[in-house]
């Protein structure tokens, strides 16, 4: 069964990443969710990302701000992908993580998603997870017809209101 | 058998992007190259991204510069994975590129790399195929390990020149 | 008669472009309104974007935040001329949306107006409908002539209160 | 007959805005050259701008670099509308010519363009005046399809190269 | 008497340049406030900038927003040393203002204080007023002196809040 | 007689400020060149700036760059006006001169002019010289007249070359 | 002993910097705390950094916004070590004080701490200090100990409310 | 005897970090220098960081570029100061390593200095030393006194040239 990995630096982070759990629940994926930091847990940062592939987990999307190190420290030790969530900190409106996620040097790529991006990051790890899993796939084609059909509704109400 | 798309913008990009072709080789995964602009080819981009999937592509890869859209016009129309190449253009050092691609709106993810990342995108994308193939895992894990003897002979070989 | 086409890429834009829709109205210009997503919605902004002119628009507004990609893909199926408003959303300040709307590459122009400039937008397609209609033209003479005495009367009014 | 005013600060952007004067000229359409600056000039500019309509102009476009205030003076002035091309200076690449130019107050709207987008400016120039003169629009419109060709002649290039 | 204009470039900029004033008020210098938008009254500004030496003023503080062009356009039509407040607005945090205002072309300067410093804007004015009124400069002197000894007493006064 | 003191944080920076010391020759006013460090010389830097008004200077200029404190520094120790001139450094093309000489705080303001804007300096301080000196302020308005002129003969130039 | 001074440029960062004196409380180190501006108390600050390593201090902890000289201003006069806290002002979100603080020029560093970062400062001058005295080393090491239990605690909370 | 470790996260680094090496030469302290990459060896790394201390290490400096963790890296298993040198990469102009090493969260703090800042670096380990290493703070005095003296010299040669 296809498993994410849901890692975040703080606790504060989970209002942010249920957006992410809500996706995978949507998509009925299993996860686990972890608070774990780059720089206060080290030990515990080192020993997930070593063992991840071989507790099962096929993604791991990991969350953190400001000089946001976590999904690079988890890239580093693991040959799964590995998808970044800058959270915006209290100062420099989430630059510090953007830039921090996505500048990775040659050889330990972090799948990067928007400032704040927590749906996102899962949804990509539903698309990830599609390439092996064709019943995931096929709910993604589902998913993205949908997100169609929302916006058709809302510019048909819009119309309606204008009028 | 994997596959890759590879798509950029302009051949300008080319010689950017054979970094990630490279990569490919290496891993021994075939791949497509696709010159595609979003602005130009808009047609082209649309019909390619919305047959992706049965064409038997399994990742894409988008490269753009400045209001860098590919990335995203291809995401909105494939239920595939697509990882976004920031290209550095003549101003602004690349910032432009990287924030329109990995700024996507929700629904609509793209797995952005560092500006000009065209190597690590590669390498995302294989282990995004490294999910479903165990045999690309496992080079994967070979791969990280050769890493790491890299810059342990570097280690020595700048010890030894100091001493 | 002179027609032009609002397109927000979410009916949470609709606040904000109200704005410009207030200005065509004081200029009584035709327009219609419309939420299409570039990217949730990929098919209807082709299709709207193509026969734009066929349709009988004269001038596209787009408006779209973060990664801002909507007035862009507009640009790249219509010989009209389309204004892009960039929209500010919850980080970045705007810049991410002012730097996806503004780059364009060579051959597909987007008219930028300022982040969250809806107001403006709306006036820049009134002065390029005046390029065509003398009697829209002569409103916009009015109008700048307005503007002034607006201000010429704001600053008597402090004067006399600081007096 | 379609008329076209070039305004830049400098003589030293001309070697940009040559890039403009061939875009009129492949679309044969008229324009005048004029060097005036909004800082050292600011009669001239204040003459040029407040006539321009009279004198037969139906779109202006203004290119200055740094502080960049000629696009603004001119709108300030005209009910044509303006085209503004942020010049790269030789600090901050480009991004105070930037929002000099594109962050225009209420009432008067600047059409921004990329940094540098002498090119684009003047492609936006002849989209305008398509709006009024239909041959010119057809004009557009085969340039568009145009662009297309080149960009899929060559991605068969690259094909072939690769292969 | 030492004379100085205080021009903004919307009446909603007062509340801001009340502190100067009341800077002037503390020195007892005469003003003159002024309501002149450089982009909708161009003529007044024009009128205004060309005749405030003969009408005696001696500075000219000018305050805007956004693509901030007052100062500049104060200074290109005055002798006068002119004096430019970056004035925050609601996007960007005040650096579009900044970069507006001071990245001034060769020959037209503009003296630039800190974002929304129009407090420092008048002391700025009256240390140039200084340079002619030696009594001017006197208080300037004793005015620095106090500002030390406020922060001094600020200083005894946490010591004792600490200990 | 007027006298300006033109302090430089570096010899390097010597070559930029020769284009001010230019502009004092071409205005016939004296000037003395200094090279002070705010942090390499903190106590001539401290002995210059309480002393420069009582030595007869009546403006400073100081330019530095990178956390550039200069004219911060001049500026809390004199009452005089202080021209701060951010120099360009090896990185982040200004922007680190220019916000650590414009964002004074409240109570000691530094007159900034553009990044790299050594000759704007010295005509800012030719300015503030002529509100005191008549005789300066007539020569820097014909001063601007020329500079109106040299750009009027571009002008003419370059439509010459044009037809 | 061990003595750390805190300095700070307006008793208005007092209630940012009351987490660096918590930090020293809980280590048991003594330290004093002072109002000192670099701008309007330069003499005070002059003479405070000069005679800080004769008073017993060993570790000096300076914070200051917008154009926060303070920190460069006690390293120029001091052999001690100096740590800057770049406190976030009302517009720029920090950028400023960060780039004025950390960008110091040869021969002068200061240890610059994230922007508000007046826990982190006092936790280095705590390192800085543990490199002297191996009672306070313990400290730091049980201290990080600490961190990482409290983050597995809130890992094991999360992981008992999830499920 | 003092001891420092000096940490690049690649050799091509080396050439920049030469710059502290002689710092050190030049004060009589020992170092050693190693190649260590936070992302490619992940082990090595957390070996070197979580014995340093014991190896005899007193302070660790730490070079790196793009998304900088090493210093990081290092700060979160070592009780150690660890002083941060962003490494300028191609892009960004070395923001990135600056956000990425300054930025962290509380608890582990990394002394950071100017972008390329390796001279810095080491001077600010040595200052560290001093602290504890009462000769080594007498030559950090007689540096200081030094860098006055060398600037003295260049201000009289100036001067000389000057006249």
């Amino acid at each position: 069964m296809a498993k994410v990995a849901v890692v975040m630096g703080s606790d504060s982070d989970f209002p942010l990443m249920k957006k992410a759990l809500d996706v995978f629940k949507q998509f009925g994926i299993d996860y686990d969710v972890r608070v774990i930091s780059a720089h206060r847990t080290p030990d515990v940062a080192h020993d997930f990302a070593k063992n991840a592939a071989y507790r099962g987990y096929e993604v791991i999307i990991a969350a953190a701000g400001k000089a946001a190190h976590l999904a690079g420290v988890m890239a580093s030790m693991t040959p799964l992908p590995v998808i970044g969530v800058p959270v915006k900190s209290s100062t420099l409106d989430g630059l510090d993580s953007l830039l921090s996620t996505v500048q990775m040097p040659q050889g330990i790529p972090v799948a990067t998603v928007a400032i704040d991006g927590a749906y996102n990051a899962a949804l990509l790890a539903v698309e990830i997870l599609g390439v092996k899993y064709p019943e995931i796939m096929e709910k993604v084609v589902e998913y993205k017809n949908n997100l169609a059909e929302e916006v058709i509704e809302k510019d048909k109400k819009l119309q309606g209101e204008i009028l």
